[in-house]
């Protein structure tokens, strides 16, 4: 019922005329000119729309079944996933060295985003690898990476990320998993792990989880943390399958959404585990697979939000009720099409600003990334660091608050499954909660990036928006509509700043009390910067002529009305913040009932 | 998994302390004393936790099925509504000719928060039937009243009403179902209805729908509208069950939410027809029953972000995770219960600030309904219409945002099904969209009754709050935490009604744009003018000294928060809504795509 074409148009504009990616000091950005980077979104996009969404439906509808340990995905998964894994997608961005394409990141990310646009539930399956693939090709030892990176490169393995426990989340410090020391340098895992999105599946032939588990003679708490590969099927000395692991799914539960990924619950039996890096340094490893996966979970906040509103788009333009009350637009019709009215109108523009807002951030986080791995700039490192917890909350935050205004459209019919407007809600709502329930997202942003390396980071952040502002001054189309806006939101968001420093330090629940509230701010301060950026960019290209002048235009209006219509949002959050402690704290635990 | 009880302290402070109900010179409150409400309100609380809320997640999962033609409810649906039924709580606040206990509407509403909290989709059987019947009360024939009111009263037949067709939502006078007059001065009706709520069950013996259609020589739109019952089996003269009417369910369909109700797609094959009211004018008719309707979708709102809230509270003292950062608070367990840490207090303390204040609304607005139609009070009658779409569309938009952050509460947990916060989630989604969506309740607010009668009670309305300022002013406990913030937000809503005076006149798009701002500016206002009177009486009632001081003190910290916290949304509103058409309208219908 629902539809999905890949935005290859405003992937363009934001690879060459925002970022200007091949001008770009970045190894590997060279080759990435308009011809290369259309032709890659172009395949991207079909696979998306004619392999990947038209099983996304199917797939939630069907959901996965346990039977006898194994766990089948929803009819065509497979197949699906089979054209992704021929197609050498999964490897795009990876090391050459173990089979990969080695393109940027940021490649990887316009690619990723159309797939999961199509259908995150199946995306899941090769995301989750990804991720596992970068740990080990971080930490682990040269004979594990020969072992298994070019299975799980060529996604002929799947990757797992094996951190929750049932009493246990983001407390990673009272975990029970043990891992044994045996005889012959591997180690035996015994405990349960829940919510191991793709723990078991018939996808691959063999699935490579990712284990935390405490180890012997480690420290209390998180030190004593270790990090191993624990597979399926162990591996024989020439690379063929071996026995099967002392591991396996116990069930897989009923969520509200993601019906096509299995989350398993994973029990280890003295399994057979191979130590990743140090011994009691494995949360340094799951950091790094962690931030990867909490940039990806932005990412699917605003690639879910951008098909709902493909979709709301469609039916406004086509579900006719009502007329303009400034006169009829389809006279010859029973009704006029809903979208000529302002409230219809509002909802398309919130979602339309922010999709493309959030686009253009991802887009830059993943350059970032770039920068800072290619080009090894700790500069962009840092910068990504302190991006990373508000790509992951806040575009989360509002991709679900869009995807529900698209539901909104559809009237009653947004709540009926056939049209399939709850899925794309209720798979959107996970985003808000896995890799770091949001909450936890603001406690990183605000109780450790903003003054990691002693606010280096923070500064550099608001420097470049004002630098940024101060180049542009002279630009007069730019001046109302976009540089003072984003000036005013930039100057709020450091008067949030320095009231935590100055009242955090007296009770740092006055710090806590606003962080949510603070990473909101930051969300828009951030996507103000980017439609200023993309309002420059758009008015250059306008003024050079040849473009596509409508898209110009359209891409000027949406900035306008993200500026005029969302930013005024960090006023509110800045009041909140500027309360303090006191007003959240007021109530004894004890004192909550009424 | 989940649980629920009737927060009847509060309830008996909002009748008793702030409504003072018994002082009200309204016909039947004079009875309402504390002694009585108490017991009303415990045995309603024990049906809800104990009979109606066992089977809400079961009702969920099971949902309903259709199968030749019958609906069958969930297991347990039967038994709990002739529970219902039996104790006479249909009837509660209806008319005693027909059977009615003559109860005001405001305890009604009580009673139907503590059921609709327990078990929303098992409620909105006999919900339906309570709107059909004061439908009936206010338009139908004598005769037709005699015959359908008992039955209906006393719960052995339900009601429904029959308004949106496949093309006919919003804008009803495009409906095609049609009346045709038979010689025995009945109709023949022929048409398709969908999304008619409990339009075939299991519960009751007959079913009485309300059907709007057009009969020949109406004008067009919705002049030729007339309003008629259609009953599922037809009446004897001697009021036996006769022949079944030419009528069926067509289909159920699968929603996101509210799966213990059906939701039918009704066919009407020249089924028997009884006029209600006057030829032509079914659309008054069906309003009646439309904004009684509307205020109980308002109730549904927070009624269910109670529950989740509730739910939340338990699950927040309950889960250890982390430490209080200014030092354990649990020092002998593993970890602090997260209800110490600010972010997640601070999501408690939206949730219980909202609905705290949304139960006072709804309240409030019920006794206006009593002063209304008890003292026929015509500028009470005024002031509730102005109030419905703020009550419809606020406390359903906010009730669904605390009911997402009460899900948040349970982080991962949130997501499984088994824990229940899902089922809240997806049925309360509902509420934003059924009845009138949200932006039609901003539009009738905005587009008719801000306006209505010269703005009389848009005006009374200001007036009021600006009275109650004033008599309190000298009272020092209540003027900055409250009063202060109450006249600057219900200043900023002011000047939004000045802005569209103004600036609507050029454009009704620049009122229209703004509409869903003012909505929510307006159900700000309301709350902050709520929490003031609440605040007032908890003070009161210290200084008297006696009561439950723990109870009170809570109250008054609870309103400081959202006075503090919540109120300051309308400054971002008022900026929304000050930017006019232009940014809202400024893409062309084709230009959306990106």
């Amino acid at each position: 019922m629902t539809t999905y074409t890949a935005p290859a148009r405003d992937m363009q504009f934001l690879l060459h005329d925002v970022l200007r990616v091949s001008e770009q000091d970045i190894p590997g950005y060279a080759e990435m000119d308009r011809d290369f980077t259309a032709a890659v979104l172009e395949e991207a996009g079909k696979i998306a729309s004619e392999v990947l969404h038209p099983v996304n439906q199917t797939g939630d509808t069907e959901g996965c079944r346990l039977e006898n340990g194994v766990v089948r995905t929803p009819t065509g998964f497979k197949q699906a996933y089979d054209q992704i894994r021929d197609g050498g997608w999964i490897g795009l961005d990876l090391d050459p060295e173990y089979g990969g394409q080695g393109m940027p990141y940021l490649l990887g990310t316009a690619v990723g985003e159309a797939f999961v646009s199509a259908n995150m539930a199946l995306n899941m399956y090769w995301g989750l690898t990804h991720g596992a693939i970068n740990a080990i090709h971080s930490h682990a030892s040269d004979e594990l990476k020969r072992i298994y990176l070019p299975k799980m490169v060529a996604g002929e393995w799947s990757g797992t990320m094996n951190l929750t426990e049932p009493h246990a989340g983001t407390d990673l410090g009272i975990m029970r998993t043990k891992a044994e020391p045996a005889e012959d340098g591997t180690w035996r895992i015994t405990g349960q792990k829940i919510f191991i999105s793709a723990g078991e599946h018939d996808l691959t032939e063999n699935i490579i989880h990712l284990v935390l588990a405490k180890a012997p003679g480690g420290g209390p708490g998180t030190k004593g943390i270790s990090l191993f590969i624990v597979p399926k099927f162990l591996v024989n000395p020439d690379g063929s399958l071996g026995e099967r692991n002392a591991l396996s799914c116990g069930k897989i539960e009923e969520k509200m959404g993601i019906h096509g990924n299995a989350t398993c619950v994973m029990n280890y039996d003295g399994a057979t585990g191979y130590l990743v890096g140090e011994l009691h340094k494995g949360m340094r490893a799951m950091f790094t697979m962690m931030n990867e996966a909490r940039i990806g979970v932005g990412l699917q906040g605003y690639a879910v939000a951008e098909t709902a509103y493909q979709n709301a788009l469609a039916y406004a333009r086509d579900r006719l009720q009502g007329r303009d009350v400034t006169g009829p637009k389809n006279p010859e019709g029973p009704a006029d099409p809903i979208i000529v009215h302002p409230d219809v109108r509002r909802m398309l523009m919130d979602q339309k600003s922010f999709v493309e807002g959030a686009r253009a951030f991802a887009f830059w986080g993943a350059s970032l990334i770039d920068r800072s791995i290619r080009a090894e700039d700790g500069d962009a490192h840092g910068l990504i660091s302190l991006m990373t917890p508000v790509i992951k909350g806040f575009l989360t935050d509002k991709g679900f608050e869009a995807t529900v205004q698209a539901q909104q459209v559809f009237g009653g019919h947004g709540y009926i499954e056939e049209w399939g407007m709850s899925q794309f809600v209720r798979d959107a709502r996970i985003t808000m909660i896995y890799e770091g329930a949001n909450g936890i997202q603001a406690l990183d942003l605000v109780g450790r990036k903003l003054g990691q390396d002693g606010g280096r980071h923070t500064m550099a952040f608001f420097e470049m928006i004002k630098r940024f502002i101060k180049e542009n001054e002279g630009n007069a189309a730019l001046k109302a509509d976009f540089l003072d806006p984003l000036k005013a939101a930039s100057k709020a968001l450091q008067e949030a700043g320095m009231y935590f420093m100055a009242e955090g330090m007296k009770n740092p629940h006055n710090a806590l009390a606003g962080s949510y509230d603070f990473m909101h701010m930051m969300g828009h301060v951030c996507l103000g910067y980017m439609w200023t950026h993309m309002a420059r960019a758009a008015l250059e290209g306008l003024e050079a002529g040849g473009g596509d002048e409508a898209f110009l235009k359209a891409k000027l209006a949406t900035g306008r009305y993200y500026m005029a219509r969302q930013l005024p949002a960090v006023g509110a959050h800045l009041a909140r913040i500027k309360t303090g402690a006191a007003p959240v704290m007021a109530l004894d635990p004890e004192a909550f009932d009424h």
